[in-house]
């Protein structure tokens, strides 16, 4: 079958005849989604990318639907699938109650990533156990899914961090709470429509304006946008922030910066990986943590109950959000368009928010 | 009456005769504890630090036991008890659920620091809501129990952050944990205590050798010992942690190579205000907060329930390590006695551990 | 206005002008809908029905939607929204929490049940904090909002109650727990369709078979149906259930043989309220709760984030079930129908799933 | 080795020479408790009873104290330790998490009970996994943390059913909780005294008079005794309980008058087996259940936490309340007598609350 293949810690990728053993349901490839981690294994970038073993190259990808292509177990011939992309090491707890997101020996593999073939090729094939039913009414924008994923399971856990206190409002909801995200790509956006959509408060920044396309969906979600490209200091002085999700990946040196404008018992939640720069804390800012009772999470990875409450919130902004929904996928691109291949593989264009391979 | 006062920010202490309106239940002080903050105000540098309004100097000391003087409420004439030290804004809603340690407003007051007279008295007045029984068994060492309350606070909030994932054993048990505390002070030493009464395995550090009485102590509860004074390369090469206590107020320098030392899903805790030096963290560092899932959080002040489990800790403690018991409390100071006040307020001691003064 | 007014403990009901001096933003009301305990009103059955203090009737209703006619804090005029039909007691911490549904003193007040006026008029004026949003998408089913956000509180509540063990699965889901709803009203449906969506593999009961309607919901939603005329004997041998909701308000008499359907570690939910008949219990019984870990629990009362649940649930299964959808409002009544609405104040009409009101 | 033998489901039992082969530290028996299940056992009323595999008999006991003879794992050679008593059936999460108290199967083994050898033994071999340590301060009523074990955890499950709302004060501890725990037998009086150091206000009742010995428990420890004999309606009006701890196994027609002494939002935790009657619950019973979102819970079996939880508030227990430690243990008994043997397996005697077996 064709495959995009990559070969790390080499750069580039291929689009060609592969052989892949595998056992499970077979499934069809109908869209791949792209990534910035599949860029920087394209680029050469990702020390931690490493192929299955036994083979010389790696399938890549981690964002897949697919359709299935028999009954089996849960599923039906035609079901539209998302498969899971991090499996457990089989060793600790965590793995053993299906949070690999959680993996304590570090020795779990992931699709596409590290030491298991990835989802840019024809067929897969699968176990249903880690197989998510795709509901036909958003079938235009599933792939969006697996990204999510990674945030419903970032939302459960600065929830269950915030369990430390009581962090809900006198009317039993989030809505006082004011939540900033740092970042509009792909992530930061779909991390406002979820704080939105679970009743916080939102801003989001850039170190620019807010492209046509932002403004839309900003302003359907009810999201503020903020232009932080001389700082946060035009900030109103008293908007301080409960919860702050850094998802640009910026350079580390925003780190301070964004403490400060933590409230008591806020959370800053990193997600985006910072490849450049230093964070440099004074004392004041280590003493600031401890008197305001914040705390720093790193988030990364969901599981499948996350990807189960990913399709639902998608089906959901569907239709509370139709502007938002119609304006996440930026870009479709066949797989065998070499050149438009070439074009998205490397980096990500300007006004990206989601880009899509269709086989 | 008597009272030891302070007239933040100036630096300095007086002992002298003071009049202070207050309400409540009369009680007798017997002993206070000396802290590094009551300290750090007697040396002019919390710059936090307030009298209450209407006054012009601020009783010193939150830290203290008394004797009831009268029946009231649940307590009897003579029972020995413990003022707790912070006090709610009366605003927010953790203030209204008696957990001004997480207030909202930053408006709580807190005795002998900010805005409320301390406990460095002859008598004072308070309302039983705000005290808590002394065991007789442990009226020598029961001082520690407002120190021991703010790591009760601490590690209950710990565990409650780690419930975003399973953080036990296989056993059911915290017996499979390895945790680090950084500084071998009166609050490194009890919490490295309180970890080891809950079953985790301890390690504890100081940039030098432990003390005669360091060594009776971890000897008998069965903690690790690690001289730190060439960093951590020391430590076997798989000796990391699930959790690191920050208890030292080390320079901030410190921070990047403890977290280096953190597994999977570890936590970083800072209980100490580090007061000079820069935590420099790479954008490495900050993606291994990500790839790690690891939190880090500020940890400070215990409230009632956690004054009531410190109580019943130190009488566990007390008879389960009886050498550890006899050791904590290093020295005890008249408060009539000039010379020794003046040496014991503005700085700590060699060897000291608890430092008490007696009415 | 005009008004649905009730005067218990009398029984009937008016269609009448009142006047009802309130405060808050104006709303007009579109539709209401009509519950069991409304019937029961208006039979004269409920004991605990009061008039709000100072008038000689109530409005009846706590089943609404209406238009917000003028801005007001978060809404704009022409939003639709929802409002919460219990309010607190002002004195208890629950309700100093938003949280009426665990109100301790028993002070609280409900909209058309006890001391305050229902929602079955023209107008109502509101304060902000305890109107939902309802989205435009589902303004023809937003009317289930209600019934609905009792069963969002009652399932949280359940999932909270299962902490006392690791309750998910080896995915990490709740893809393998089975749990058995008995009854086919608005709330057994309901609450079918929610366990559904959240991955539970769901039976529902009836002591019929189910109607051409029903079998439609359950058939698309993937709810298996059972005809319990004859009892529970018929289900497979080892068909047992983790969680089992009793949402039919069932003679008493059905409790034993639910028990009897539990497996180790299982939760009873009691929420339909039981008018008749005695629940013998054999020391068996009893034993059997305690060998096998069973908790019972009474589920009542959604407050304002369930209320925000439900709708986020609500358009998803729109979009995800449409059938479904289209078959849970099975008659609409003009309020100005003299016969129509006396047919359908005093007692449930076969086929009914939910009734609504329109204005 | 000599071993107390039992051969259910026939009644009686035999102190003879036995054979058993087993693996792990080698642990010389010091002491055994008895308990009813035991009892149970040797009246031939157990029907769950259920000897090894193998074996034609069983060895009796699941309440042991022994000493360490070698060096293993964490122990040294002299240490005294227990063990625990439940062990996993290796398929179930709950199981694989320590926590066979919740096992899904059913398939666990029980020491001395249920497919495993008791402790009724000279030596016994046993897997470090499985051991607790004993504090030395508390030697001499050690041998009660293993039922005190099983309500350490019963009353962190209460705690954790409870978090499905805010069940603290407003001081933030347990302080305005009103229990009641039913029955004066071993059980009864160590779930009170659980709960008073847990901060509780608590009652106890039986349907006598309290013993002299009882009278000397409660006095010491703040806890209120109820005579029951003519059913809690001489209790003040309002006299009614946030918790209710059924710790007598007493006829279950008991159960319908404790449900009406519950407030809102209350727990009745079921404990006692009871061996007779019928809890005769009418549709204002159930009714009052979801009315007031009572729950109820089966409460059985602490694992290894536990244990180590027992331990600490025993040794806290012996020097806060030194009578009450002394009066727990009301009688020694040397296995080798063979007339205060019989006197002692078969029935509790007058006054009993743990009885002792001396090796």
């Amino acid at each position: 079958m064709k495959a995009i293949t990559v070969n790390p810690p080499l750069n580039g990728f291929e689009y060609r005849d592969v052989d892949i053993e595998e056992k499970g349901t077979r499934i069809r490839i109908l869209e791949n989604g792209i990534c910035g981690t599949d860029r920087e294994i394209v680029n050469g970038q990702l020390s931690s990318a490493v192929p299955p073993s036994g083979y010389g190259f790696m399938a890549l990808g981690h964002e897949a639907i697919g359709e299935v292509l028999e009954d089996s177990g849960p599923f039906r011939k035609g079901d539209i699938v998302m498969p899971v992309n991090r499996r457990g090491c089989g060793k600790c707890l965590n793995c053993l109650l299906g949070r690999p997101d959680f993996c304590e020996t570090g020795d779990f593999i992931e699709a596409g990533i590290k030491g298991m073939h990835g989802f840019m090729r024809q067929y897969i094939r699968d176990s249903p156990e880690y197989l998510v039913l795709v509901p036909p009414d958003i079938r235009d924008i599933a792939i969006l899914a697996q990204p999510l994923s990674d945030l419903e399971k970032s939302l459960e856990e600065i929830l269950s961090v915030q369990g430390r206190l009581y962090w809900k409002c006198s009317d039993g909801t989030y809505g006082c709470r004011h939540a900033l995200v740092v970042g509009t790509g792909a992530i930061g956006i779909l991390f406002a429509l979820l704080l939105r959509s679970r009743g916080f408060s939102v801003t989001i920044s850039n170190v620019r304006d807010a492209t046509g396309l932002e403004a839309t969906i900003f302003s359907e979600a009810g999201i503020a946008f903020f232009n932080s490209s001389l700082g946060y200091a035009g900030l109103k002085p008293n908007d301080k922030f409960d919860l702050i999700v850094e998802a640009s990946g910026s350079d580390a040196s925003l780190i301070p910066s964004l403490l400060s404008l933590l409230k008591n018992n806020a959370v800053l939640g990193l997600f985006g990986f910072s490849r450049s720069g230093m964070a440099n804390l004074t004392s004041i800012d280590l003493q600031n943590i401890v008197y305001k009772s914040i705390s720093v999470v790193g988030l990364i990875n969901g599981q499948k109950p996350h990807f189960e409450a990913a399709m639902r919130d998608l089906v959901q902004w569907k239709h509370m959000w139709p502007e938002v929904s119609r304006s996440l996928i930026t870009r479709e691109i066949d797989v065998n368009s070499i050149s438009g291949m070439s074009e998205v593989m490397y980096r990500k264009m300007p006004g990206e928010i989601k880009t899509k391979i269709v086989w």
